[in-house]
C-alpha cells in the first residue's frame, strides 16, 4: 500500500500508449485492495471477477480508447447510489440495492471510468472523524492511530493509498475536506449545484455538495469537466462559474492569533511554515477577520440544522432505533429539541452573517485557513466523540452554509509526521480561482485551460509532468 | 374625496412654476385628510400646524427647490419606523415611539418629500383584508361596503383617495399588491433587497418587502430612483437589476381554464375582456402553466412561515395575548405547532418549486394573471376570516417565495363596479421589465430613461402626459 498510485494523466497515459490497459488496471486495484485486506476502506467493492469484466466491457466499448477517463478508476461513497450496488449509509438495517445511478456517477462511467466500489463513511454521513461506522474502523494512512477524518473516510483512504486516483463523495460540513487532511490528499467541496446531488441520501439536503477526492489538480480538472453538469432533477443545480484570469490573486489571511490550533503547538508550528511559504508564492496578502465565517460554524454547530437531517432519517430513526449507532442516534435526536420558530431565527442570523461575508469579498478573492486545527486518534474520539468532532469541523463547519467552494491541499507534516493541510476557500461559482491557488500552493503548472477540455493525447506525458515539492509519503510507507 | 388627486410630476411642476408650494400642497393634504373625518385611511396622521411646519421647513432648506421630491406628500404604513412618531402596527399595547427613521423614510424625506403619517394596517401585517385593525376598520374607495384589503389598507386608501401621490408600504406575502387591487391604484413590490427594509418591525422577516403605492408608473420611477439603495444593515439588500432594453416582451399566460375567481363571474368576464385587450399591446404571447406558482403559494398557506412571525412576536403574544386581536392570535399561534423538520421539509419543497419556476423563465419574461380574484364586503371577511384572506392571496401568496417582482395594475371595472386588477410578475431584478409592461397596460409613455434619474425641470408638463385610458373613478366619486 502506498499513495503513490498513478495519477489520472498516468492512467490515460499508459492506457494510451498501451503499456497498460482498463483490464491491466483493473486488476492492480483489484491486488491492492486485496493486500490491505479489511482495512475499512471499501464497504462493497466490486468483487475481482466483476471488476475485470467491467474494464474489459470498456475496452470493447467502441470509441472508448477516446473517452475523457477511459479505463480510470474511481470510488464512491456508499451514500450516492450505483445501480445494482447496495446503498448502506454504513447502517447495514437501513441499506436497499440501488435502481438508479446517481447522474453525477453516471456521467463517469459514460466517459469510460471504471467503478471500483463503495467506500466507508460515518454513518448517514453524520460526523468528520470516521469512526462511527459498524464496519472496520479505518485509520489514517499516517499512522499513529489516527482517525482517518469523515465522513468520507473510505474515499480518502482509497485515494491516499493509491487504489484510485479519484473518489466521488459528498462535504456538507467539512465530510470532504477533513478525511483529505488526515490522509495528506485533496479534498475540494466545489459550489454547490456543480454536480448533481440526486442519486444521493441527503445528510441536509439544503448543505450537501458532492466532492472530489484526489492527489493533484489536474485529476480534478479532468474529473470536474465531466462530472460538472446542470441537472433540472437538483433543485440547487446551477451553472458553473467563470475561468480563472491571470490577474494577482487577493489572499485573505487572518492574524495567525485567531487561529485555533487546541493546544497543538506542532500544527501551529507547522502552519505558520506554510504560511511563510505561501508568501513566496506570489500572491497579495490581505490581512482579514475570520470571525464571521467561524460565527456561521458555530451557528451550524449549536443551531437547528441538524433537524434537516430527520428530514430524511426520521421515520427510519423512530422506526429502528437500535439499528443505529448510539453516538449517531444521540445526534439526531438533538434535532427533534428545535421548534419553527428556532429554525427561522436561525436563518435570519445566518443572512446577517451571509451579508457580512459577502461584503468582505470585495477586498479579497480567496481565504487561506487550516483545514484542521489538530489531529486524534482513534481512541481520542471514542472517548469524547462530540468534542473531538466539533473540534474537527471548526474551519469547515461555516464553508458549505456560506455557499462556498473550498478545497483542503496538503502542505507538509508537523515535526512528529502528522498530516498538515490548508484550505483554499471562495465565494460561490468561484471554483476554478480556488484551483488555480490550490494549485500553485501544490506547485503544479495550471493555465487557465487547464480546466477545458482536452483530449487525452493533450495530456502532457508523466515525466513532463513536474511533481509537486511539497508530495507527501505517508510515515507507514516509508 | 377622490382619487384625482396630483401626481408626483404634477406636483413637482406646480412648485416648480409657483402655482403651488409645499405649504399650499400640505395644506391642501391636511384639509382633505380632515375632510374625510376617521375614515380608517391614518393611524397617526401628522397634525396640520407640524405638517405645515416641516413643509415650511422643506421650502427654506438650501437647494431644496431642485430636489427631486421637492414637497411631495407621502404616507407610511405603520410598520415603519418615523423617529419621534408612534409605530403602532395597529396593536396599541405593542406601539412605541421610534427613535430612528427607517432608511428607506430617510432617503425620502432626504429628497425634499413631505411626510403625511402613519396609515393603517392589518395588525402585525398579518392579513390581506384590512379588518384585522383596531382602530377603524377602511372601506374601499368603490363603495359597496367593500374591504379595502390589507396588510396596506391605509396606504392604499391614501393613495386611491387623492390624499398623497404614493405611500411605502409592504408586502410580505401580498400586502402590496392586494389593497391595491380593491383600491384601483397601483402596488408595486420590488424584487426583495433593492429598498432596505432597516426600521420595519417585520412580519415574516426572510420574505418582507418594502412596496410602494401610487396611481401611476412615473410616479413609481420618480420615486423608486430615490428609494432604492443597497444597505449593509438589510441582509437581503442587492444592487438593482438592468433596465429593459426595447425588445419584444413575452408575456406568460396560463389558460383561463386555470385561473379561479371563485365563482365570481363578473370578475371573471372583466379579466377576460383585459386579456383580450392585453392581445393588443404588441407583446408575445406565451401559453404557460401557473400551476407551479401557485403550488408555491399553497405551500405558503398551509407550511410552517408562520412561525417566522413568532421570531418577532412570540414574547409579546406570551406576555400580552389580551393585547392582541383574536384572529391574529388564532392565526399566530398556528405557528407553534410546527416543529424544525417541518420547516426544512418545506423548504426543500420549495427550492424544488422555485428551481422548475427559474427554468421556466426561459419561455417567457413576465406573467400576467389577475390580482385578486374576487372582493369581498366587510361582513363577509369578518364572518369567515380565514377562508376570504386564503382566496385574496391566491395570485399574491408565491410572489415573495418565489423571490419575484410584482405590480398590481388596475385595468377596468366589472359590470357591477367593483374594480379589477392585473397583476405583471418577473423573476427577481426584473423590475424594470414589469414596470415597461404595467406602463404600456395603463397607456403610460415610458421610455427605458423613464427610471433614470432626471432634473424636476425634465419632467413633462402635466398637460403634455397622457392620461390612461383605463385610470378608473370610484364609483363613490361618480
Amino acid at each position: 500500500m502506498q499513495n503513490s498510485g498513478p495519477s489520472v494523466a498516468e492512467i490515460l497515459a499508459s492506457h494510451e500508449s498501451g503499456s497498460g490497459s482498463p483490464t491491466k488496471t483493473a486488476a492492480r486495484v483489484a491486488d491492492a485492495i486485496a493486500a490491505r485486506g479489511d482495512d475499512g476502506t471499501w464497504i462493497t467493492p466490486v468483487p475481482r471477477d466483476e471488476l475485470l469484466a467491467a474494464a474489459a466491457e470498456i475496452e470493447r466499448r467502441p470509441g472508448a480508447r477516446t473517452l475523457p477517463l477511459y479505463g480510470v478508476p474511481f470510488g464512491v461513497k456508499d451514500s450516492i447510489d450505483v445501480a445494482g450496488r447496495p446503498t448502506t449509509l454504513a447502517c447495514p438495517d437501513f441499506a436497499y440495492t440501488a435502481t438508479d445511478t446517481a447522474p453525477a456517477v453516471q456521467r463517469l462511467l459514460d466517459a469510460g471510468a471504471l467503478f471500483v466500489g463503495k467506500t466507508n463513511l460515518d454513518q448517514f454521513a453524520t460526523g468528520l472523524n470516521g469512526t462511527r461506522t459498524p464496519y472496520t474502523v479505518p485509520r489514517s494512512v499516517f499512522g499513529h492511530d489516527m482517525i482517518s477524518g469523515g465522513s468520507s473516510s473510505g474515499s480518502a483512504l482509497a485515494v491516499a493509498l493509491g487504489e484510485v486516483p479519484f473518489c466521488v463523495a459528498t462535504d456538507t460540513a467539512g465530510s470532504g475536506r477533513v478525511p483529505a487532511a488526515l490522509n495528506g490528499i485533496v479534498g475540494w467541496k466545489p459550489s454547490r449545484g456543480l454536480i448533481s446531488t440526486v442519486g444521493l441520501v441527503p445528510a441536509c439536503r439544503s448543505l450537501d455538495c458532492m466532492t472530489l477526492m484526489a492527489t493533484r489538480i489536474d485529476d480534478l480538472d479532468r474529473v470536474f469537466e465531466v462530472i460538472a453538469a446542470e441537472d433540472p432533477g437538483d433543485p440547487w443545480s446551477r451553472p458553473r462559474g467563470p475561468r480563472f484570469g491571470d490577474g494577482t490573486v487577493r489572499v485573505g489571511l487572518p492574524p495567525e492569533s485567531e487561529l485555533e490550533f487546541f493546544g497543538d503547538a506542532a500544527m501551529r508550528t507547522a502552519h505558520s511554515a506554510f504560511r511563510n511559504r505561501l508568501r513566496g508564492l506570489g500572491f497579495e496578502e490581505v490581512s482579514i477577520s475570520v470571525a464571521p465565517f467561524l460565527a456561521a460554524g458555530e451557528l451550524l454547530y449549536s443551531g437547528p440544522w441538524v433537524a434537516e437531517r430527520l428530514v430524511e432519517f426520521d421515520s427510519f430513526l423512530t422506526a429502528h432505533p437500535e439499528s443505529v449507532l448510539p453516538v449517531i442516534r444521540d445526534i439526531l435526536s438533538t434535532g427533534y429539541g428545535f421548534d419553527a420558530i428556532d429554525v427561522f431565527r436561525a436563518q435570519q442570523e445566518l443572512q446577517r452573517l451571509r451579508s457580512v461575508v459577502a461584503r468582505m469579498w470585495a477586498d479579497f478573492d480567496v481565504v487561506v485557513l487550516p483545514t484542521i486545527g489538530t489531529t486524534f486518534t482513534v481512541g481520542q474520539v471514542l472517548a469524547d466523540p462530540i468534542a473531538t468532532n466539533t473540534i474537527l469541523g471548526h474551519y469547515t463547519h461555516f464553508g458549505n452554509l456560506l455557499d462556498l467552494t473550498a478545497i483542503a491541499v496538503p502542505v507538509g507534516l508537523t515535526a512528529d509526521g502528522r498530516p498538515v493541510s490548508a484550505m483554499v476557500l471562495g465565494p460561490a461559482l468561484a471554483d476554478d480561482l480556488v484551483l488555480a491557488v490550490a494549485a500553485r500552493i501544490l506547485d503544479e503548472p495550471r493555465t487557465p485551460d487547464s480546466g477545458a477540455p482536452q483530449a487525452v493525447t493533450d495530456a502532457p506525458h508523466p515525466a513532463a509532468v513536474p511533481r509537486s515539492n511539497i508530495r507527501l509519503v505517508p510515515k507507514e510507507n516509508r
